[in-house]
């Protein structure tokens, strides 16, 4: 059983909501955090999660997550992070969910960083101090926090610097209802080249099958 | 069943000499395309392979195969077609089973173009009146022309701009073993952006995993 925890979940999108109510419902205190600290789509959130659930600017959020949770649209997670303030990230745990999308030329999106880097490395580079651990950007949010939507088993991939760190994730992993045997570490934090990557076929496999309601699993020989 | 067809098979590679036996073995006749055309391993391959196997070099093949299967190394697979004479290449279909990955830097390797461009594009590009249409690129060898050693389902994605051609491909990949529900169409030739992109992910899972011998399964809700 993991301890409650004070958390920081950055972004108010579809993908922070879902993470935040249920580390809310795991017993957690989370800090839902935005630019302007009242985004209505977060205010709105904290009202109906109850108690554990709060709203703030990135800089509150960031002071008051032992575990920060970074959900900020890709192509700016960097500046969000960044306002945020880097003392206050220092010697946390990023875990980075986002995908440096780029709808500016419509969909399928392409990546505004790829092949060889990632969003996951800029954000390691940006906050030196800080442990990212790039997991659960590779499908939807409603398989990211209740895996077990899905009968079968299926891959959640991790990939980071530190070891502790990745340790503490798999643990919030199965909190999520993560078995341990589908947790598959890439090793060090350039594995974001490869799991970011897999949106521009997760996006096209979305678009043949009009459902993004599967994730990816390895069929063995 | 598929009629007999002279097929020729570009690249004397693993990939190549295992795409061109089990052609010969489903009764076409092959000829296996090098730049030389007398190729140490072509020739070995072909002693092997029995009355329908034959070499040549990329020219000669592109002369002889109503079909063209292109398993040169990525990197070098536009020049190596270009050798093999655009004129002879018109009006044919062009299996585009390579990935352009650049070993450069070492493993794992990077992609020599992605996201917004493809080896499968460049190929159309520069072959306007051939039809090219990716496919298998994003397995193990063993796997794309025997499926079954996999006991499950898993996929084998498509893409080209021509749906005539694609159809021809989904015969051919049904001789292979592959089951029709096993084959996923992305489209046109974009789509090989987002499959070639899963090599990053694939050499990554190599790595991790220990095997190649793995394929892509969807998991569903």
């Amino acid at each position: 059983m993991l301890r409650a925890m004070n958390i920081a979940v950055m972004g108010t999108g579809e993908v922070g909501r879902t993470i935040a109510s249920k580390l809310v419902e795991l017993g957690h205190n989370v800090v839902l955090g935005s630019r302007t600290g009242d985004n209505p789509k977060a205010v709105a959130w904290a009202t109906e999660a109850g108690d554990r659930a709060s709203t703030g600017t990135y800089a509150d959020a960031a002071v008051f997550g032992e575990l920060v949770v970074n959900a900020t649209l890709g192509v700016a997670s960097v500046d969000a992070l960044k306002s945020a303030g880097e003392d206050s990230l220092a010697g946390k745990i990023i875990i980075d969910v986002s995908n440096p999308l780029d709808f500016s030329e419509g969909f399928p999106p392409k990546l505004s960083v790829c092949n060889d880097d990632s969003l996951g490395e800029q954000l390691q580079r940006t906050f030196p101090r800080s442990k990212v651990v790039k997991t659960l950007n590779t499908m939807w949010n409603g398989l990211m926090i209740d895996p077990r939507k899905i009968d079968s088993s299926h891959v959640v991939f991790l990939c980071g610097n530190d070891a502790e760190a990745k340790s503490a994730v798999r643990r919030l992993l199965e909190s999520f209802g993560w078995r341990t045997d589908e947790m598959l570490d890439l090793g060090d934090i350039s594995g974001a080249r490869a799991t970011e990557a897999w949106l521009l076929l997760w996006t096209r496999i979305y678009a043949a099958t009009d459902s993004g309601a599967f994730n990816l699993q390895l069929a063995r020989v």
